[in-house]
């Protein structure tokens, strides 16, 4: 089942990802409805061609998923604005990563070129200029985000709903990267503290607008359902963001596909990390973290020590075990969906988050 | 009469700075449709003030004239979704005036602290951080704009088509701002880019934007007045740039209250300088402009010199003779809508770029 709700998954990203081309092919198409951009200039072509390739350079897609399997518990008919609704997710995920990677000054991002440095090695003597044009880029792919479904071609009372839970959505997550920037401030924060970081700086955006998207196109009602949406939501994403934060210290870097030990050597204090600094109290274990975290350049012999600090206090097994357990509560409460909703789209939303809590091992 | 549109105007401004206030004091309020902000966190709470008290250190509010102008157009009596449109329409300024500060290292913005500056003397060691936090507070007043119309409790058809108009409008600007940025490079611009630039980054969201969003909000159909409005908002635009780039060069510091000079210490490709680089051509002329233009230093002996220039060549007068063209333009397309529309909104629009072109005198 675990193979099929993947399998699932991948169909859904293949057939949204020759969509999304499209959107981006035909987004200044003079022909009805296109956004009316101006006859001069080079500097919007380029962006817009940053924002297409950064958007297009997506992966698994698992937001797009959940929006079409949401529709899916309701419908197998096709449902309009679901195409659109998985457009505006996936931009406002891109408007979120440009951003992100101007405050992180991340060079790369989804295996190639961040855009901020694309910017800076456009304009190798104008930083300043460079920084704007990739803050303006970040902006220009939010809009858009808000627009495709603002304008999309809906029964107005969906095309309101949808984009009021869009802009809802992007208001919290922008309330979540201040936490998340918080969070790595003053003394080790609590778990309580992650929870909600994790809830507000991924959660909303990645899980429960797109549920709720789904929900609401198909036109039903969200008021019944959305408390158990939630639950549902937060299970999920704490299980995700634990298993990242699990796989960011003990994965495989084959498997995980990028360099490890980022959160140790940003200072970052994720999930594997608060438990090891709450876990690791002798002093001679304080001075390895102590020199590790937070410094850029620490090296595989020091996150290796780290590591087995970690895996001598068990923080490797209880994080993991923590991760099952938030995917578990996730999956029964899916289970419970079996009496309300169809049958194969709640077997999606049942499996999911055990492949979440397990995937890259 | 110009005193009359400016009395309508100040009217408009004072009642809307009071519902203004209300949005950012109800706008975390657990009761009833507020934003959903987390329980914990002092940078969430910090952002929201910085975004709340530059918005409510607004100027003149004109783009909120237009709005309620525009629907007075129709009726006298009030329009629901009015409000929620110019708290849409001056938090979308709010956003566009962070990340410009942010783009152009601006200190001081609407006479205090930029938002840029404020976080950089919180962090005064920790640069990126500071970075980070205003490019998310300038996210977040955009969420927010385009959050109030797509929630407001409205008839479905009218939230979303202006919410559509907003969503359109926040592209558009940010299309214009890459124009704005790639004026300055290259070759002196031609008159019809400098047009285009003023078009997307100003004209679009401040005035052609409000009008719609008035007439929508009354339930008016847009199509058979939309062209005449772009064309009157075209004109506006215009004659309003070009006597913000006259005054900026050849302007009473007194009565503008602020430094002059701005566009030719940053190498600013205003219409006053365009006009002036196109018309001395002499050596030593040249090499005045050229000491001067992109000089954060040049003094006011310099700054007097270019406009001992400019004036030679006329361009003072020219500059400020093609605003009264245009702003006559504008009045004269609005004198045509008496027989259709109410008189004394009419009338605002008739008078008000008279107004504008002539302002700060």
């Amino acid at each position: 089942m675990i193979t099929s709700a993947r399998q699932r998954a991948s169909e859904y990203q293949y057939r949204f990802n020759a969509r999304f081309a499209d959107y981006f092919d035909t987004l200044t198409d003079p022909e009805g409805g296109a956004l009316d951009v101006p006859p001069r200039g080079a500097f919007p072509s380029r962006a817009l061609d940053l924002v297409r390739d950064m958007s297009l350079r997506g992966g698994k897609r698992l937001r797009v998923a959940f929006l079409y399997e949401a529709a899916a518990l309701i419908t197998d008919e096709p449902v309009p604005g679901l195409d659109e609704a998985a457009i505006s997710i996936e931009l406002l995920q891109t408007h979120g990563l440009i951003h992100d990677d101007i405050i992180d000054g991340s060079a790369v991002r989804r295996g190639a070129q961040s855009v901020p440095h694309a910017y800076r090695d456009e304009f190798p003597d104008r930083p300043d200029t460079a920084l704007g044009l990739a803050v303006l880029a970040g902006d220009l792919a939010a809009f858009l985000s808000l627009r495709v479904l603002a304008t999309a071609d809906l029964p107005p009372d969906r095309a309101a709903a949808m984009t009021a839970v869009q802009a809802d959505a992007g208001a919290l997550t922008v309330i979540g990267q201040f936490l998340d920037l918080e969070r790595d401030f003053g003394p080790v924060p609590d778990l309580d503290l992650l929870h909600v970081v994790t809830e507000f700086k991924s959660t909303r955006y990645s899980v429960l607008a797109p549920l709720r998207l789904g929900l609401l196109a198909t036109g039903a009602d969200l008021a019944p359902y959305d408390s158990e949406l939630r639950r549902y939501s937060t299970a999920l994403g704490i299980a995700n963001t634990l298993r990242d934060d699990w796989l960011d210290l003990f994965g495989d870097p084959a498997a995980v596909g990028k360099s490890l030990g980022s959160d140790i050597r940003s200072g970052r204090r994720s999930y594997a990390v608060r438990a090891l600094l709450a876990a690791a109290t002798e002093e001679t274990e304080r001075k390895v973290l102590d020199t590790a975290l937070g410094d850029p350049q620490c090296d595989d012999d020091t996150l290796d020590r780290v590591r087995a600090i970690a895996r001598r206090h068990g923080v490797d097994q209880s994080v993991q075990a923590d991760a099952d357990r938030y995917a578990h509560e996730a999956s029964t409460l899916a289970g419970s969906w079996h009496s309300r909703w169809r049958t194969q789209a709640v077997a999606f939303f049942e499996h999911l988050p055990a492949w979440t809590a397990a995937r890259d091992r």
